[in-house]
């Protein structure tokens, strides 16, 4: 996209549908994914299967909704899209790394991911581990570049923020808590503690790295961060919802996966209706939440409307 | 060891003899590491298998070479001990991760490590693909953390040249090269470049922190690179040598597995006699290097001495 189709979107922005938005940002970040990634910055210009690896992994669709969520967050303090982008591909790289090392045999052994082999079937297990890895530092590389903001307290806080929603007091315990044979008997608090960890994590560092990107103040990042923690519930409870639906289509992944593995999920715990009111309420809380910030917080309200409305 | 214990070993440090010096650092290191990866530190106080992995794949034991060898350069700057012992802790996370990773079925497929189970035999291949995601998660958060070093710019400094050592344009890349196929048909210069990145990254990592925590000039810096390069050679070569004599003992790990698993190494590839000869020649580039540093570089000259001397 020259800087000409850049202005007109700019430009339409607001007259966009929430879709359409999605999409687009999800373009923006395939794209600079695409150049952080590139053949370019591989040493000696000498592409890699490693490096393969990383691109298959990373590229090549998805919702990209906690980079969407990282940029809007920004946009309520006034960051435009292009400052947050950086950020927000970091963020979507330990996304995939999670997803990369998920599926290998000694995890959740998925060979199939968004429709395509993953990455351990369409290259081996030893890239796959590799290109996990990769992926996992890079994202601090990224965050810690200075072309991602002049500021090295905001670039250090990133870090230091990041690694600890991924780290093992964040997504990979909770990664580790979801394979425990102690999992069989998880009561819903337990499940609820564990998805906190293990995909909440991420999705309130999103949020958390617009607030310090925007260099929001205690109160404004409370508040996000409260948003933040409902909708990762909301999101979590409409993906069991489709997995206990078996609506591959919508999912975009194989179903019934988690009660094939004697998993409990919340769904599987409270029912379907009672997770449906449950899904109900946490909208109406992430919504509450969105309040303090009135009219910016639009698209924020749209993103959860949206996760929440992929259930029937 | 309590204030008194470390002010009488500040006082005697000069008359330490350099093992006596090394056993002192690893020791630092190894209280340090405790600390970080405590118990303490868990959620809600409650330890976890994977915190238990993380410390059982770090804890215990080794030479912390590369921690000596930060703590070694910074102090060329005039930093204490004190204030590199984190980021020293930080690199050895990254270090201990490659191992726990290294060691997985897919890759090397070890099953002991310093004389004991590997992680994913005292644990499980989960547990150990995890506990090497966490550590690596974690050289980061300590890296990030304002407790390091109060300059933000200093901690996105170290996590910028930690993430580019590591990733996949380092670390990641030589263990990629050590594991594929057309290694098989490796000359000398391509088995140097592949250790250059999976031995040497990390080595000069270690030079390059001690630099930045200093905040050393740019004569000074690559004084201290070429130093750390010339000693990931010899480092690297003197393991060959031990593992093609078949020293267990000094190696403290199974020898003779590279030419096991038909991996040439410099050592095969040029033969003994010119390993040796190649040996000599690194240590006095090495020495060279850090003349500029006069006698202030005297640790760091015992160290590489060392490195070398581990062959016979």
């Amino acid at each position: 996209m020259d800087l000409r189709q850049r202005a007109a979107l700019s430009v339409s922005f607001h007259k966009m549908t929430f879709p359409q938005e999605l999409e687009r940002v999800a373009w923006a970040v395939e794209r600079r994914l695409g150049e952080l990634l590139g053949q370019d910055r591989a040493p000696a210009g000498q592409d890699t299967t490693l490096a393969q690896a990383m691109r298959y992994a990373v590229l090549g669709g998805g919702k990209r909704i906690r980079p969407f969520l990282l940029i809007q967050s920004a946009r309520l303090f006034g960051v435009n899209e292009d400052s947050a982008l950086d950020a927000a591909c970091a963020l979507e790289c330990v996304h995939c790394y999670s997803l990369v090392h998920d599926d290998l045999p000694a995890m959740d052994d998925d060979a199939l991911r968004r429709g395509r082999p993953t990455v351990h079937i369409a290259f081996d297990e030893a890239t796959a581990i590799l290109a996990g890895d990769a992926l996992l530092t890079l994202a601090f590389e990224i965050l810690s570049d200075p072309r991602l903001h002049q500021d090295p307290a905001i670039r250090a806080e990133l870090v230091l923020d990041l690694a600890k929603a991924g780290g093992w007091q964040g997504m990979a315990l909770g990664q580790a808590l979801d394979l425990s044979p102690e999992r069989q008997g998880f009561n819903p608090a337990d499940v609820a503690t564990m998805q906190a960890l293990k995909t909440g994590a991420l999705f309130r560092f999103a949020c958390e790295a617009g607030a310090v990107l925007g260099r929001a103040d205690a109160a404004d990042r409370a508040a996000l961060q409260a948003y933040a923690s409902f909708f990762g519930q909301a999101f979590q409870l409409a993906d069991d919802l489709l997995d206990a639906q078996g609506d591959a289509e919508a999912l975009g992944k194989a179903v019934a996966k988690d009660a094939g593995r004697g998993k409990a999920t919340l769904v599987a715990l409270m029912g379907v209706d009672a997770a449906r009111a449950q899904l109900g309420v946490l909208l109406e809380e992430a919504e509450a939440a969105l309040a303090p910030f009135g009219s910016r917080a639009e698209t924020l309200l749209d993103t959860v409307r949206f996760a929440v409305s992929r259930t029937r």
